[in-house]
């Protein structure tokens, strides 16, 4: 398997000046890094169990096992979830099944939609144009009790029931939920559905690996064992304590110095790939919702966290690069980048009399896709604009799941060096109170009228 | 036509506390709001001609012509183009087409794929799937220098003479670019192809109301005139020089207010809608290209702008919205919503014995919907989070006109307020001219030996 790199080049203050991390600064940190990935590496026997998915050949197995059982038999595999339940299945078919799969799959294959909204003028284009009895719905979340799924659920369920009858509609479901706990658990014994297993210690975000990427993943054929293979090959090589062998670690730091030290608050995700740039989406979340936090562990008020941003090259070249080059020095950015592309396709010298076309003539896409990428890498350097690239060898299951656990370790480490718990997210229940306050839930009563009562008087509105 | 509406009250400072804007900072921003509309409204007549694309009915007339001369001859409609040439497009046909019109086409309308990317990976899987003779291709590029289009044009036009010959392949190919300068304007005079004009003093991100973006609207169905209707109604509105009463001036003013006071350098468009989600992505190039600025107008040196984020709710509720309750106070957020959704789902009351699942049943997916984005919005505030709301009566082409001009206004007042030029991007230059170079472009000799001679030493790969 070939390793997937991590160039810091461009991120160096040596290269890029000011704006980047020097030798001295990646050294003052080393003992730091070395304790933080102990801290991590302390916790996967206990609560971090998601650092051992890459090796749950019996999950892999099932998992592979259902899809060959359900093979041919779905035009449609429909996710039903949210957040985690949601990126992770999307970038997994995005990079590996490619742009137009859904339009024109191929023989024997479904295609995959993630209903990771309940947008009612989204939810009814949806059954306007699926008819249930072609989709496999797989419905995840952990807890049973995530508003949207559970809407969904009903919703397509009672469809389902409607149109093949109490018991042919089970065929139409498969429940990615709790082991034991939470309230679609008993919703599976009772019915009699197909079930998969979100293990403890396992985060929405960092589920990926678990059978809630998995499963949709073998779905729609994409090599799942690969995946897995990957993600293990990374997790080996970032077992060592040095700064400068482990990306994850390296990463890491580079995320902390650069908000830290420079003042950075964003971070941009440049994806030199179509198929890759879902995996942007991802990571977003993960980055927000571990790091985005009130509170250090210590109890102390500390308002971390970088915010996300995800761009696609060459595309955000005529929509982002101005402020990126021109604007504050308020970020940093990580290309993605394949050093092998699947395909290429040779520009003709036609209208070579043109100066505007001569030059593009007989080079491939390839090559002005590359130069593209790297011109852009150096217009930011030259800006003083720090940027690391994670090159891929190829876009293939390995390598996608190489980057998915560099990413899932590095921001654990990111916890480390932030000081915050990269492992909760106080932050959503606000919002998910008043919600059910708002909907009438039972035990929010008190929130209701709170929010009746303390409604602030409107500004009077422009229109 | 119903208006779309401005609410303010989650800015204010009333409601929102020290992270929201007072009366007396309005008010004191009142007459330099009233000179900033004087000086770009005084500009409408001579450089600025996008402010008149709403009243262009020669050219929507023309524009309708085309499409319902061609009407039923194409399976797909396929725009070649980038940056300003793609944004709106394809956020048109999202908005106003919904999410699954390029599967399941209405009878008789194509679909509309916009191919605003050289990847290889992207245009071999756009070569492998569709057979050019299927397609219409619109080529958009006022210049006609644009290396990503100008490469597909080269091959696509090949690939059309190929398979059709050289006398049928011109029905295939319809060309938008300037309507006397450029490379492309004698190679439509010289093949006798169909085209349209880009006008002047219309630069690509203030180009989506004309024929850049009303071609590939008309042709996929889109009510061409209503929206343009939609665009007249806001400008009317919009001529007010009262902050208070005019929703373009107070929109540049609380941006300009949230940056430059608050220290908020990111700006959220957070979109309760589905198919108005991808307007955030027209807004960003907008908002980018315009106000992110190394230079103001006097010369010195501000490196300014702020960062556009798009967010769709419910779905980042459960990504961002962590970071955005908890994070930094580096953010403010619009909110667009929709006040009537074309349709609703009832959700079903099965399961009602359980607490999880019994508050949904009976509700519709729209009152959860409204909960949400409520819940939120409530949740930003008691953190301390300001948000704007821009209210749709509806999703439909007069509304989305509404909010095109809206925020063109918007962006082209705050290059007043910021006091840059929000009509120039210098920035993308360094980028081009070091892809040229790569690429072996006659006349970027130099700057390719300079780029061979002054690479930086590598770093060591992590890998």
């Amino acid at each position: 398997m070939e390793p997937i790199a991590l160039d810091i080049t461009y991120a160096h203050a040596d290269v890029i000046g000011e704006h980047g991390v020097s030798d001295s600064e990646l050294d003052a940190l080393a003992e730091r890094g070395a304790q933080a990935l102990e801290a991590v590496e302390g916790r996967r026997a206990t609560d971090l169990r998601w650092m051992d998915l890459p090796y749950q050949e019996e999950v892999l197995r099932s998992v592979q096992a259902y899809a060959a059982r359900v093979a041919g038999r779905f035009e449609n595999v429909v996710v039903l979830g949210i957040g985690g339940s949601a990126l992770g299945p999307r970038a997994l078919h995005a990079a590996l099944n490619g742009p137009y799969h859904d339009l024109a799959p191929p023989e024997g294959v479904p295609r995959l939609f993630v209903l990771d909204n309940v947008d009612p003028e989204l939810i009814d284009a949806f059954l306007q144009t699926f008819d249930p009895a072609t989709c496999l719905f797989n419905v995840i979340s952990k807890s049973g009790s995530t508003a949207e799924t559970m809407s969904q659920f009903l919703i397509l369920r009672r469809r389902l029931i409607e149109a093949l009858g109490r018991e042919k509609h089970r065929e139409h479901l498969v429940i990615t939920t709790d082991a034991r706990a939470g309230t679609l658990r008993p919703i599976v014994q009772e019915e009699g559905y197909d079930s998969f297993v979100v293990p403890d210690g396992v985060g929405g975000r960092f589920s990926v690996l678990s059978p809630v990427g998995l499963l949709s993943a073998a779905l729609v054929g994409i090599d799942t064992p690969a995946l897995c293979a990957g993600a293990a090959r990374m997790d080996e090589r970032c077992r060592t304590p040095k700064l400068r062998d482990n990306p994850a670690l390296m990463y890491a730091a580079l995320q902390w110095l650069m908000q830290s030290k420079g003042g950075k608050n964003i971070a941009v995700t440049f994806s030199y790939s179509q198929r890759l740039a879902l995996l942007g989406d991802w990571y977003a979340q993960l980055l927000a919702e571990s790091i985005g936090k009130k509170h250090a562990r210590d109890g102390s008020i500390v308002h971390a966290g970088p915010t996300p941003v995800r761009a696609v090259g060459v595309t955000d070249q005529h929509s982002q690069v101005q402020l990126y080059t021109e604007g504050p020095f308020d970020k940093w950015f990580t290309f993605l980048s394949v050093a092998t592309p699947a395909a290429d396709v040779v520009i003709p010298s036609d209208f070579a009399d043109r100066d505007a076309l001569a030059y593009l003539g007989g080079h491939t896409l390839g090559e002005l896709f590359a130069a593209e990428r790297d011109g852009t890498r150096i217009a930011l350097c030259d800006a003083g604009r720090p940027s690391v690239t994670i090159e891929f060898p190829r876009v293939e299951a390995s390598s996608v799941g190489q980057y998915l656990y560099l990413m899932e370790l590095s921001v654990a480490l990111m916890g480390e060096f932030y000081g915050v718990d990269a492992f909760d997210q106080p932050g959503v229940e606000g919002g998910k109170v008043a919600a059910y306050a708002l909907m009438g839930r039972k035990g929010y009563e008190e929130r209701r009228a709170e929010l009746e009562a303390g409604a602030p008087p409107r500004k009077p509105r422009i229109r």
